[in-house]
C-alpha cells in the first residue's frame, strides 16, 4: 500500500540549528511511521533528517541530482539517481504529501515554489520573517510557518491527505 | 554559432502592465539581435514576450510543460515540447543567458531561484519591494532590480556574458 | 544504508506469461533482501513484479510517468510522482543496479537501450531471438538472456556491483 | 509562426557514411524551409547534421545533455542545455515532427524506441537488416527505412504534419 511520504528539504550549507532541527524531523517522521524523503546528499538538512529518520528505524528516500556515488547519504535505504541537476527538485515536492523546508537555501526557495506551484502544503521551520511574509503573501492558504519540529509534526498531521 | 538566448518569464495569468512590459522586453531583445527564450505557453507574459519579438522580426524558442498543441503560443518559432511539467523551469533558466522576471507568480519564483542557483544573472522587472528584498537577500550579487523594460534591456546588455 | 535495487521492467500491455514471470521475479527479488524498482503503474509487469515483491514481504518503488492518483499500483509502497513521462525511463535504470526485461514493449526498448547506455547490466527474460540477437550486437558485454525467472535471478545475483 | 522540426538522431561515434549522410540531411532539411534538431553536442551525427544545415542557411536547435560549453557544436543557433543527461532524448523526439535516425548507436535506439512510445514517424537510414526488422516488427505503421538522404527526405515530406 501507497505510504505517506513527508518531505524535508533545506540547504546543504545548513546552519547547526536547521541540522539539529532536521534530524529531530527525522525522527519525528519515522516515529509517525511515515517515509522521510530528500534530495539524498550526504550534506546539511537533506542528511541530518535522513539521519534521524534512521535512528528511529524509519524508512528514507533520496532523489539525487547526479549518479555520483560519493555523493549519497549513508542514510538513505533508497536512492533515486535522477541525474537531472536541479530539475528533481519538481520530483521531490510532486512525490511528498507534505513539504517541510527546515532553513532556507536558494534551492529551497525553489522548491517550496514548486511545492506551492502543486497546491502541496508547505510547513516553513526556522525561517525568518521576511521569508514568512514572502511565502504566505504568494500563496496565503498553503503556506504555515512554525517555530519547532514538534509543532511542525504535529501540524504536518493535520496536513497529510487520506490516502487510497 | 550560438546565439545569445534571453529568457523571459512572468505569470501566465498576468497583470496588464506585465503583459505590456513582457511585449516591449520582447520587441527590444529580437532589435538587439538576442533570441526570446519562454515557458512557450499562449498566455500571460510568455506570449506576450514572444508576440513582441516577433513584432520586430525576432527568433522565439519556447519550453512547453506538456505535449499539448494546442497551449502553444503562436509567436512561438520552435516549440520545444518536454512534457516534464514544472521541471522545465530549469531548462528555461539554465538555457538563457540572462534570465528577466516580468512580474511574479508562483512558477515565477521557482525560475527566479533556480536561475540563482546555476549563477545565471536575474532581473526584476516591476517587483514588489518586498520581492526586490527578498531576492537580493537570497542572492546579493546576481540579482538587479529595473523599472522600465528599457531599463532592463540595457542592464541585460552588460550582463549578457561573451560567448565563444 | 543504501539498498540494492533491482529494476524489473516490461509491457504495460503484457502477455499471461510475461506477468506470471513478473510476479515470480518480484518473488525472488524480495526473498534476495533487495527492492523491487518499477515504472509504479498498475498495470501490466510492473503491477505483477510490485505485488510479487510484496507477497513476500518485500520493498516495491515505483517511477510514475505522471501525477495521476489513479495509474498507481496498490503495489507499491513508496510512489515516485515524476510527471516527466517517458523521460523517467532514464530515472528507473539509472537507479537500479540490474535492470531485468521481462517481455518486450517500446517502453521497454528504450529502457534497456537507456540502462546499455548507463553501463548497466540487462537482463533478458522472455525476448524472442530477434530482440536477443539486436541487444547482444548492440552491447556484447551488458546484455544477458535467460529463459527463466529463477536463472534471472541467479545471473542477477553475480551481476550486483558491491554497495560501499 | 510555430516552424517545421525535423530531428536527426544518430551516434556520436559515428561512421564516415552515417557522417556524410548526416550532413547531406542537414542541407536537405534547410533547403526545406524545416529547422534541424540534434542532441547538440560537437560530435558525430549530431555535429555533421547541425553543420549540414547551417551551410545551406538552416535554422539549428541543439538539446544538450549537460551544461557544459566546451560540448556545444559551433553548428547549433540555439543550445537547450537540459542538464538531465539521456532523458533529454525523450524531449528530442517529442519537439520533432519527424525523426531521422542516421545509423545506430545506443543512445539512437533510445530515441527510435521512445519516437514510436509517442507516435512520432520515424525514419531509418543506413541501418543493418536487423536493425529495420526489430523496429519493423515492434511498430509496424510508424517505421520506415531509406537507402539514401534524398529518399529520407522525400518520405519525410510526406509524413510531417499539418501544423495549426
Amino acid at each position: 500500500m501507497n505510504r505517506v511520504i513527508i518531505g524535508v528539504m533545506g540547504p546543504s550549507q545548513a546552519t547547526p540549528t536547521d541540522c539539529r532541527y532536521a534530524y529531530r524531523l527525522g525522527k519525528l517522521i519515522a516515529e509517525a511511521g511515515w517515509v522521510v524523503l530528500t534530495g539524498g546528499r550526504n550534506v546539511g538538512v537533506m542528511d541530518a533528517a535522513s539521519r534521524g529518520a534512521k535512528a528511529s528505524g524509519g524508512l528514507t528516500v533520496g532523489l539525487l541530482p547526479t549518479t555520483e556515488q560519493g555523493a549519497i547519504s549513508r542514510a538513505i535505504d533508497i536512492p533515486i539517481l535522477t541525474d537531472m541537476g536541479s530539475a528533481r527538485n519538481n520530483i521531490n515536492v510532486l512525490s511528498s504529501h507534505v513539504v517541510i523546508a527546515c532553513g532556507l537555501g536558494i534551492g529551497t526557495v525553489s522548491e517550496i515554489a514548486l511545492a506551492l506551484k502543486a497546491d502541496k502544503p508547505v510547513v516553513l521551520l526556522n525561517h525568518s520573517p521576511l521569508s514568512v511574509e514572502f511565502f504566505s503573501q504568494l500563496s496565503p492558504h498553503h503556506v504555515f510557518a512554525t517555530p519547532t519540529p514538534e509543532e511542525a509534526i504535529a501540524l504536518t498531521r493535520s496536513l497529510v491527505p487520506p490516502l487510497p
